[in-house]
């Protein structure tokens, strides 16, 4: 029997930069990575492959920098695993021992079970290269496409499809699309720059039934409405997969996912848990939270390597920020912390500081677009505990910076007094800069 | 005689912002900002009025904020100050009493003291409407043009008359451009893309005269070579302006500029000084540096705002990280904290981290661009003390995200374990975004 010293189970970005950091940090283990796939798709760009990846062969992560690395790729189905002996049993590769065992299972899709579901051309977001490869073949053929869920992942698809010239509605139960991400005034930008770009948004609105005969023809909303539907995307999130953490008897948390702590271990000292399976607790308030990003699956894994190295650190985490940023049209999108709707269910004080700027100066240089900003800044504390930012290309990395300063709960003040670098063609003036005018704001506020 | 709770001397982007914030903040107290100019010009856009911004008009401060927060604004030129009667003595508005004072008064370019510096079309960067207006004239009908000093705004200007189709040549006496912010591997990098873009670059190079008869023709350099010219622009840095502080008997630092504590406060507390006109302690040493950039000015003006509030906070000020970006072609530069050469220089113990990215995942996603970072990583605290970067535009905002870890004192292994955002189409993969790239190999060579 094979034996290393780490064997992670599951090949997306998590498992993935989990094998990479921990063997570039300690060559001499040895490590293996078992996953079902012969070819993982580069999950987040999924919904650029309906049009502005011109072949889903693009879109693999590479097995390149495992082998490079020494680590042993299994391609295989993992069917239990014998903690007592520290044995994983697959279905073709035998038996492979452990010293450590490192789950990276991933998340599934959340089914929605509506009458029709069976019919064909109606499609999940499963990251699985085949179902991806047909259902890309479907859509290019499709003329009206209906996408059921207004999350951020149907949004982009929308986005996607629409640039595509395809008839596309999005159908969303809430009262606006990406509510789980941003407060209203930012998913109202967000729906105005996806119809300014051709998508039609139907919210407050669920879906009855998807009708055809073999093949989807149409979907009846809750409204009574009908839309005619070549193709149907359901994208109304996704679950953590615990079915081997369960078998394991490892202990699940609140919200379904892998318990695990601070250092990403589960309640088995030799098994850590990290990605889309595993849930974490929210950096403002400590509860459990799931946040399914590839990004936050990547951090899981640093965590992991560091924590499971010769020398290794003390585990740190100070709790899930949530960072996240998309583009709709030609706008940026981005968050990070809790929004008011969270602060206000939690019942956190909080003051809001809000700022506006271009992000060239002076604002006739070309190219030039506004940039909106919303901070929120604990009444009690007076530390930044949530931004969201709608802009141009800039705000991608500006949602970084102001991800930095909520995991490190810097204060208002400390913003005020930030030295940041500005240039003509790249950001606001650092007389208006963006961050300073919410904080100033924020802060005029707070001394009334 | 008109009285002022504060009067502002200097109406560039450091007395503007202090007195913007500071009447903010304080709706009752009255403020003036007394300035030289009719005028003033955005300094950073100065070097792209020479072919991208088609009017100096558009490249003005504007004065509309400054009288619709009631700032009494007042064109004349201080001829001094009588501290203990707490007046200022203008040239035509007479006597103006203060309860605090702030001095803005801002930077001149060094001199250079050539012979032939007084020809026609020879120009030093002085921020003066009048002045700037006729240098872009004889710059629009100019065809050879030599630029002494290869710093930033030497460079930036060579760009943009490069783009303006220009034969520019840039004569740096240092071995190479930009080595008072950069290391040799990203100033030559910096000049790999000037030359691309055109640029003509002498370096290792002094100029011995300008020569010509009335109007300049050509200028001779230490190599004996000879350039013709139609234009000399000279910018070989600044210094500060401290006339008036040295009449008022301020103490002046070791680098001759303003000394100040925390707070921006003179060696006479009744009277703060902002921007280019003083010296700050650098973050790293604690050395006095200077750092004169209009982005550091508003720092300043927001730390004065601050303390000089009602119920103004302490001062804050961790010191100088001389954050900084610029674009060269369409690549941009920026760093943060110290470089190589300068910690070398102050015997401090050093790893560096090197990663490289591409800003787009998948790599074949249009407009992608190789982001290459060096951090510099202090031995004894492990703590982030610099950062070089070179990539597209999202490097302006990633340079600030960077300069808010170097504030902060942040450790290496926080930045590993770091979250951050990535999206397709505007970052970096997270399996391999730049700053984890870069921090684990700094973090892999300290663990040798």
């Amino acid at each position: 029997m094979k034996s290393y010293d780490v064997v992670i189970i599951g090949g997306g970005p998590a498992g993935y930069t989990t094998a990479i950091t921990l063997k570039r940090l300690n060559p001499e283990r040895s490590v293996a990575l078992i996953r079902r796939e012969e070819k993982v798709l580069i999950p987040c760009a999924i919904p650029y492959l309906f049009h502005s990846i011109d072949s889903i062969d693009k879109n693999i992560l590479p097995d390149a920098p495992l082998h490079k690395l020494g680590i042993d790729l299994i391609i295989d189905e993992v069917k239990s695993v014998d903690l007592d002996n520290r044995i994983v049993k697959t279905s073709k590769s035998g038996e492979i021992g452990f010293k450590k065992l490192v789950l990276a299972t991933g998340s599934r899709p959340t089914k929605l079970g509506l009458k029709g579901e069976e019919l064909k051309n109606v499609y999940y977001i499963i990251k699985d290269y085949n179902y991806m490869k047909e259902m890309i073949e479907s859509i290019r053929s499709a003329t009206n496409i209906v996408i059921i869920g207004g999350g951020f992942v149907g949004v982009e698809i929308a986005d996607e499809l629409a640039k595509a010239g395809k008839n596309v509605t999005i159908v969303e139960i809430l009262p606006h699309c990406l509510l789980k991400n941003f407060d209203e005034d930012f998913a109202i930008l967000a729906e105005e720059e996806l119809r300014k770009h051709g998508v039609n948004i139907k919210t407050n609105t669920s879906v009855v039934s998807i009708e055809g005969s073999g093949k989807v023809e149409k979907v009846k909303l809750s409204t009574g409405e009908e839309l005619p539907a070549d193709v149907v995307i359901i994208s109304v999130g996704v679950k953590p997969n615990t079915d081997l953490a369960k078998a394991m008897g490892l202990k699940l948390g609140p919200l379904g996912g892998i318990l695990v702590d601070n250092c990403r271990r589960t309640s088995n000292p030799i098994v850590f848990a990290v990605g889309d399976c595993i849930e974490r607790p929210d950096i403002i308030t400590g509860k459990p939270i799931m946040v399914q990003l590839a990004s936050a699956a990547t951090t899981d894994a640093r965590i992991v390597a560091l924590n499971l190295s010769a020398n290794g650190a003390p585990c740190r985490y100070v709790g899930s920020i949530g960072v996240f940023s998309t583009r709709i049209g030609d706008t940026v999108f981005a968050c990070a912390g809790i929004t008011e709707n969270r602060a206000r269910k939690e019942e956190i004080d909080y003051v809001i500081g809000v700022g506006e700027a271009v992000d060239r100066h002076p604002g006739v240089l070309a190219g030039a677009k506004k940039i909106k900003l919303k901070l929120l800044i604990s009444k009690v504390s007076r530390e930044i505990i949530g931004a969201q930012v709608a802009g141009g290309p800039s705000v991608a990395e500006f949602i970084n910076m102001l991800g930095v300063l909520i995991q490190h709960r810097v204060r208002l003040l400390d913003i005020l007094t930030l030295q940041v670098a500005t240039h003509p063609w790249l950001t606001p003036s650092p007389v208006a800069y963006t961050l300073y005018a919410a904080a100033l704001d924020a802060y005029a506020k707070l001394r009334k």
